[in-house]
């Protein structure tokens, strides 16, 4: 038997057309809606982009006559962690800008933002995009978490692309990344490099959208892994009946991940971070809304279930952040700290320096955890909140009260629990359908926003619960999306992040089922993403966007 | 927007019509093959076997006419740990019992064969075999781990069988639970109860198969499933090029499923835990190959991969295998120890009765591996092995080996590692076509073994490389895969576990491309199991099978 290169679902894949807007399959004509504003302080936003500022909308619209195009050579970047999509975004720029004018060339920027600061890249070729198509990762060109703020790095960035005749660039990242495009847009402006700047909404957690962006790419594909896992999972717990599955998700601060994967999978908790945070509950009550659960189910006979945990929480608890940022100011470089020898004196020596109520946050948390915040730091000295395993945190939490509950004879059921986290699995999973139309749709919108001559513009592709061939393509200024906010003392124009709207119709759907998904088993099984099949089982969005339209 | 109750996946796989043998598709014919004798201690097993040794092999042809039935009733137990397809065994068995009679009747005995000893049951009627049709888990009745080993769980099951008007149990299960239902079916025989017992060969770990039976069903998904997961990981592991993945699956001893996923997968590293014991490794040799893979790696620039690492590792470790031996002889039940209080004094107690070759071993563990293995204990008071986190075992000892040799100059990458451990991930999925076909095929063609009077046979499904139609339905003497083996101190009749053979076709395979996959970066990306799409995306049998077959 040969070796085998790709698997069967990898060749099939390769050959699959994505579909898009019916407006992009021909001519198209380019149509400004109203000038914008920025979504909060107006006039400092204006300020800081004279030349991006107050630009209109922009939609594509079908044309009866194809206008010859210029060749363009365009950079492309990907930019922070990786979500399914990423490769489609490049081959709809690809075929975007040859479908102009087959002299246009496409670079790119390898390892992230860093490629255009070093000069680092690589001319995508045909044979190089084909490669690619439709597949998970970023393994393409790569990708960094370089920061692109300072204008040598700008001014480096525009070496290269007059260097290489690049008349525009396209970052395909996430809040931060598409903020710095903006700069990135204006500055070039200003500099009359004759460099535009393009955007593209990435990222798996979903907090990159608004009025005009429905959903940042790859955040169909993440959930429906971990909804499909999650699934099993919870067939496993309703099989066996003995065990309570903690499964933590990705997904940053905020909980959209978390709560789509609720939405389609109805475990018998999801814990909201942004409820958490609003309601300024302790984790003794997230503790105990969990126990509550389980002693109810317990009651019935039921000693299975599922929580999910995103993986955000422990900042949203008032009390933890509080505690976390006197850990951070406390020890960071803190050699005194450093040199104690044993795991009791640290924690001697932090509870002596702690605030009394952070003291008494501190010595109630299992001794695992308590290690976790003060041995684990980043190179800035800083708590690395996402290596803190709260499903592990909440399991012991868990166990003790019971176990209290148990002895006063208040509880009688058999607590068995088994931690999960799930990340890794789903950034660069294959793209789902939805997500390979997608991203594809937005690449090749990128292509004629950059032909038209324009600068500072996010890709928007909308309509995003009906067929693709539906979709409308578009661009939004990405002055649009931007509020001032402090970020490390100073305030910065950035594009605000979206966590979930406690008043939005995802979580105001899932707050009017949770009890009788708690109470009861309730479970729904959505098995792996099917990519053929009816259109019902393998082009279905999700349920997040769903509800958001259907509630408009 | 309404309350979910099924997915569209799940919805569109309850229509799904699982394929059978072509034999299966009409009458059929029972075609005797010579006597059988058991693959060792052909006397001793005779002896104790004497109603139900030496049967001959059996297989079911297509036959011209149709001969009446009488209408029979059967109980089905699902024993053990869950695996992909048990509720499909269930469907096949009704639907065949329903062909050859409509009068015929299937009882679910509740929660494993402990429902079979306590009078605990269900008739499954046509509305609810339909809601679980295609399904994954076994919620269906439960299972349970229940041991049927005393004459008077015998004669309590006998009891309901004789009240429910029972002639066949279907045993559903792994190599103990067979062994057992062989057993049974030796008593009922003796006893002349009239009450056939029929065993179906399920579990994910791969570990029960032999020359008439090609696979044990479970094991195609939950490999599937697994390796979608590693693929996924992989891609993300070349995207961001910063860490090494190490990832433990379930399989118990045996190492089938580590070999699978590696042949679908092909991982830099994937330990074989049968090759460990045979070369007779220290877990220091297996810690210096990763080492040396990764060192290798680094001088190439390359500071990421995936290493497998198959659940059973550490008991396939003969230092290791001492060491646990020695602690569950020292630990059992011991008040000296349990009185003492800090996790220090613990550790010099154990040190100080080890033997001397143990307490090295010991000693050069990293302290929480150490703790897992004195305190998390069983109530047997016994290492729990499955519960120990070898993945993370192996990522400190590794990061401490390549510290020394960056020390020493002779490495230069860097080091993060990630871990993960899968297995409750799989063990429910929807069954993939293969196991959807696989299952309800053994269901139906138990029904005809029961249908022809026999007893002691495991129901058997071959030629499984082959098109659905052209597999051959028949069954095996269970008696034929017997062999006698020592357990709790007495010599068993038991069914021999199947382990990784390393002369055999897949793990010779890995071998020849283990160096490639190490050094080079050959990932493949399997995605996820599709129902749908060209038959070589949706109907490809285990590679293992393949390898094994294409040897023949």
């Amino acid at each position: 038997m040969k070796s085998i290169e790709k698997s069967p679902l990898q060749i099939s894949r390769s050959l699959y057309h994505p579909k898009m807007p019916k407006a992009l399959g021909g001519p198209v004509v380019l149509k400004e809606g109203k000038a914008t504003e920025s979504v909060a302080d107006q006039a400092a936003i204006k300020e800081l982009f004279p030349n991006t500022y107050g630009m209109p909308l922009i939609t594509f619209e079908p044309a009866t006559e194809k206008v010859a195009a210029p060749a363009v050579n365009v950079g492309v970047i990907l930019s922070g962690g990786q979500a399914p999509g990423g490769h489609n975004v490049i081959s709809g720029i690809f075929d975007g800008i040859k479908a102009l004018n087959p002299e246009s060339k496409l670079y790119g920027f390898l390892g992230g933002p860093s490629g255009l600061v070093d000069h680092k890249y690589v001319e995508l070729t045909a044979d190089i995009i084909d490669e690619y198509r439709n597949t998970g990762g970023f393994d393409i060109i790569g990708s960094g978490r370089t920061k692109l703020e300072e204008t040598e790095q700008f001014d480096k960035g525009a070496e290269i692309c007059k260097e290489l005749g690049i008349n525009a660039i396209v970052i395909i990242g996430g809040d931060d990344s598409n903020t710095n495009a903006c700069v990135l847009a204006e500055y070039y402006a200003q500099k009359k490099t004759g460099i535009q700047v393009i955007g593209c909404p990435k990222t798996i957690d979903g907090d990159l959208k608004n009025e005009m962006i429905e959903t940042s790419f790859g955040f169909d594909t993440a959930c429906k892994v971990y909804s499909e896992l999650i699934g099993n999972i919870q067939r496993d717990a309703n099989s066996a009946k003995k065990y309570y599955h903690f499964i933590r998700l990705m997904g940053r601060s905020a909980s959209h991940i978390a709560l789509e994967c609720a939405l389609q999978s109805q475990p018998n908790v999801c814990i909201v971070s942004e409820e958490v945070e609003a309601k300024n509950l302790t984790l003794s009550d997230v503790v105990e809304q969990i126990v509550k659960v389980i002693v109810d189910r317990a009651s019935q006979g039921l000693n299975f279930g599922t929580i999910l945990i995103p993986e955000g929480l422990i900042e949203f608890i008032p009390a933890m952040k509080k505690l976390i940022a006197e850990l951070n100011d406390l020890l960071a470089h803190n050699d005194d700290f450093n040199a104690l020898e044993t795991e009791d004196e640290k924690r001697q020596y932090v509870k002596g320096l702690l605030s009394p109520e952070s003291r008494e946050v501190y010595r109630d948390l299992p001794k695992g955890i308590a290690r976790q915040l003060t041995l684990d730091r980043d190179p800035h000295g800083n708590v690395q909140v996402s290596l803190i395993e709260t499903e592990k945190l909440l399991i012991e939490m868990v166990a003790k009260r019971l176990a209290k509950l148990k002895a006063a004879g208040s509880y009688k059921g058999k607590f068995s629990a088994i931690n999960h986290f799930f990340g890794y699995e789903g950034r660069c999973a294959i793209p789902s359908n939805f997500d390979a139309n997608y991203t594809y749709s937005l690449g090749y919108t990128a292509a004629l926003l950059i032909s038209a001559g324009k600068t500072g513009y996010m890709s928007s592709v909308r309509n995003l619960t009906a067929p693709a061939e539906e979709w409308i393509a578009g661009g939004v200024p990405i002055t649009m999306m931007m509020n001032m906010e402090r970020r490390h003392g100073a305030m910065k124009p950035v594009i605000q992040k979206a966590l979930v709207l406690l008043d939005g119709a995802p979580f105001k759907y899932f707050a009017s089922k949770r009890e009788t998904w708690a109470t009861t088993t309730s479970f729904v099984y959505p098995g792996p993403i099917q990519y053929y099949g009816p259109a019902e089982v393998c082009e279905q969005p999700t349920r997040t966007l769903q509800l958001e339209h259907n509630a408009e």
